[in-house]
């Protein structure tokens, strides 16, 4: 179990490292600026995660993390040239880590014997305050606020995980089935352009 | 006391959420947008002040809270039509929420010991970072920095418990009393257009 | 030992305080305003050092540094009309926060036998962290991640300060040293105008 956790969590930091250089080099950032954005990107959602629940710091005493960070900052830095290259494998990038962090969260949620709505919530702050960091301290209003599917993703794939395993659902297809309807909804959303109902009916139409 | 605090909490988190959900759809957000500002407009300053004193995170083992926001949440987003209805209660409703928390902070920090230097601190902490991190999601400079008396009012607040609890004033007017001295202080700030004496002179007229 | 960290917290926190002081104003924000930002510029970095390895607040039970705040940030304010008397200390007195709060973060670390790389990570968020809080509550990107060398002279300087400590240089030079040379590259790398080789080629220049 630990070593699932371990590897999601490397392969995830790894995926989000490249996801918030992309977006910090948008911006156009110094190397360390984009390494700094890198690891908030990374770890920021894990990171209070594990300091809501008083649970030592995943990193802290898992340097293979750090590196996997710094590689994929460092991997996005060398790359930048082709950008455009990178443009569409961002999104998945993005809905990948999305998915792994969110397994992650749900699973140490269950694990410290929480309520199924806060592992829920946990999930989804593993899965996503990562990027609302990494939009925050580069000053837009975070993705996942906006139209496209992102926290909804992430919110009914850890609902899923529940009942999964409420069904006994053995490993590895417990975290591998979320895993992808996550990344599915995601990618699905963004490519049909699909978002949730919109609340705001012509009232708002001027603003 | 722990049930007085318990109310506190989930009334305040519940006035806090319809907060933050209005100011959510003004930014056009989508409707798990508007849950997750609200949930940070709620919990957030009373989360912030339960990892400084390293104290169980206040709603991880009390989902009452979190239906409390949920339920703020939806009915913002249920009676939006009705905004200009909410325009004025939302002053009202943010004000309560300042109220009741300053004072919950306070307690906390009373109930751990701490100086009371730190202990108005926490009731500022408490009452006004839930609309710090709000506002800084969002992406505007946070209202508790403009010129309208907020900050203000939760020092003053939190201060005046600490004098009335040095009198031996009973419960529940130790609590009720400052309470409403912030939500008066507060409306009357925004009624009578009152703001702290400029620290700015001509030197900066023409910024 | 306990007592250089207390002395660099509390000088640390009353330069921060200063510098913290000095951007609310620019921004117009109203006197609370100002204290607030003084104090999560000068207590932002060591408070979230101190969450992430779950050690006590380093202000919680030690007012003597609130006081160090509430003195800079006064300070700053009466003497606002010498704004201009101030523009150039500001860059001095950030250099110095930052030179004084990176070698501490490191030095903390070190106590808790954590990994070189976690220390000197935990240096850099010492330092610059506080004022990435700072320009993220007043809405701006963090000038750590500008084209300043600014990151960049905490990470080195925390790896100068491990380095000598390996050659076994004794106290106070093993403090000394490093926070002089992290002074000694911000201010140099502001006069020379010195900024990181840049990432970005042509592709980018027409953004």
């Amino acid at each position: 179990m630990i070593t699932i956790i371990e590897y999601i969590n490397i392969s995830g930091s790894f995926v989000f490292a490249v996801s918030g250089a992309l977006i910090a080099m948008k911006r156009k950032l110094d190397p360390f600026g984009v390494l700094i954005v890198s690891f908030i990107t990374a770890v920021g959602g894990g990171t209070l995660r594990d300091i809501l629940i008083d649970r030592e710091i995943f990193w802290l005493y898992n340097t293979s993390i750090l590196y996997a960070v710094f590689l994929g900052s460092i991997v996005a830095m060398i790359f930048k040239s082709n950008l455009n290259f990178f443009d569409k494998p961002m999104f998945f990038y993005d809905a990948l880590g999305l998915g792994l962090f969110t397994i992650t969260g749900v699973q140490i949620g269950l694990e410290n014997n929480l309520d199924y709505l806060i592992c829920i919530i946990l999930g989804t702050v593993t899965g996503v305050f990562g990027g609302v960091l990494r939009d925050v301290v580069v000053n837009k209003i975070p993705v996942v606020f906006k139209k496209e599917i992102y926290a909804t993703a992430s919110i009914l794939g850890g609902l899923l995980y529940i009942i999964l395993m409420n069904c006994k659902i053995p490993n590895p297809y417990l975290q591998i089935i979320p895993i992808f309807f996550i990344i599915l909804i995601r990618l699905g959303a963004v490519y049909f352009n699909v978002s949730l109902p919109s609340i705001y009916k012509d009232k708002f139409k001027h603003d």
